[in-house]
């Protein structure tokens, strides 16, 4: 089982180009943490991102809550991934038909095809959501994951649903990278008689996590690094507002302070999972 | 039924203010029919409007597609919604965590809940996403849209999901004013014991729908307006590309007969269904 090698053996062998560049980035800074940047103020974006940068694997951005977003933007966001040594996550969360998603994916404002190393989709559309962002996608070496599960009270996101995830990914290998989930999807949507392929290795990236905090009021529930990294299997926590606080009032020291922190419960939770090997 | 009264019967009772305008313009227009204009240039947006306008009840929008969007697009686009009478759906299917998506309703750089009378989501992540979205809409006297079905290829959104999709409505009966689906939503979703309230009217609007072609190679499928409006009972059809053709080389006779054909057709099968009645 993929989850039970190291990130860097995992790198060694994986065959998308940015699920390959994102193991060795955990594995090089030791660090399984990716930061979500939920912040409308570009000054407030980069600001969080230079003081969590070199912590993190990965940087989650909703560049569409930005409210004075210009595509200079994109261009320091790119340096700083480069400084820190980070890959960047746009959560889009695309849930429109094939034709559809390769436009918002390439064109708009955002553009975020040409900038966003990885970024994730909704599978209710059915297989055309793939089809359509791995025709932008695939060309430019980018990864997508699929949303196989949420963090949120009552979502619909489970059972069947799940399994469907699954069984998506596993028809495109080649650029769906991973899932959005709690767990491990191995043995997932596998049926009766179907045997899985033993190279297959999904990433899970889990959001949710927290170290001092248990729900947000608006359905957000938490776990611990310990619970999602070691004992369900899963290969990166997503962490928040637990980092970074009030972006308005960013205290440096503080934030830095705890992304280490966060950064090193992910990282003792993976040589915990992995004393068990 | 809602759905066995008229367009302007309904729009008396309805209690949300945007599904009330949408029914009246209906009424008025003797129009059912939403055209969605997914172009990526803010010239081509403007001028298939403009053309469609005076046949449609509603403009489906993907402002996020939109390469040349400038803030002035939106008053033009709201400048052409009260020339020709419409009311404007911007098709985001929203399906993050509550807190994200109302940042993404109401901020960034489309700000969609200042100009959309109309917006949908997807039921995914539960009822916070309705929540979150409902916190910043109901004070605009905004109308949300779930998508309990969908009209691509092997969607998830069947079965479960479409009857929970139909209860998160009914827990929302203020901000929700329907569904995008393929038929009537009525019945669905009730549990043994439960009776559903007879004065329930959700709107259904309709995708996938089509006078001369049945699919388009990317998972899209397509029924006629009779099927849609009087056999399946839905309220509004939703036409792209098959209203405007190519939006580069506009022909704007064409597209005027075009829009108009449809708006008889989609009329034609709702008095067809209220000869039913």
């Amino acid at each position: 089982m993929a989850f039970l090698q190291t990130y860097a053996q995992r790198a060694t062998k994986h065959a998308n180009p940015a699920a390959r560049h994102l193991l060795e980035t955990i594995s090089r800074k030791q660090s399984n943490l990716a930061v979500s940047v939920d912040v409308t103020k570009s000054a407030d974006f980069l600001s969080v991102i230079d003081t969590v940068g070199p912590y993190v694997c990965l940087i989650k951005t909703h560049i569409d809550i930005i409210e004075d977003f210009e595509p200079v933007l994109i261009d320091r966001l790119t340096a700083l991934s480069l400084k820190h040594d980070f890959l960047i996550f746009e959560d889009r969360k695309f849930a429109d038909i094939g034709n559809t998603v390769a436009l918002q994916y390439s064109a708009g404002v955002h553009k975020i095809a040409s900038w966003a190393h990885i970024t994730n989709a909704h599978p209710v559309p059915g297989p055309s959501v793939v089809t359509g962002l791995a025709s932008v996608g695939t060309p430019l070496n980018r990864g997508l994951l699929l949303l196989a599960e949420m963090s949120t009270a009552g979502t619909l996101a489970r059972g069947a649903y799940t399994e469907d995830a699954v069984r998506m990914a596993r028809a495109n290998p080649d650029f769906v990278i991973g899932f959005i989930a709690m767990r491990r999807m191995d043995g997932f949507g596998v049926r009766d008689g179907e045997v899985q392929n033993s190279e297959e290795d999904f990433l899970i990236l889990t959001p949710g996590v927290g170290l001092d905090v248990k729900g947000d009021g608006l359905g957000q529930q938490y776990r611990t690094p310990m619970e999602v990294i070691s004992q369900s299997g899963c290969d990166v926590i997503i962490v928040g507002r637990g980092v970074y606080g009030n972006p308005a009032s960013l205290d440096v020291d503080e934030v830095r302070r705890q992304a280490d922190r966060y950064r090193k419960a992910g990282w003792d939770a993976y040589l915990d999972r992995m004393k068990g090997r």
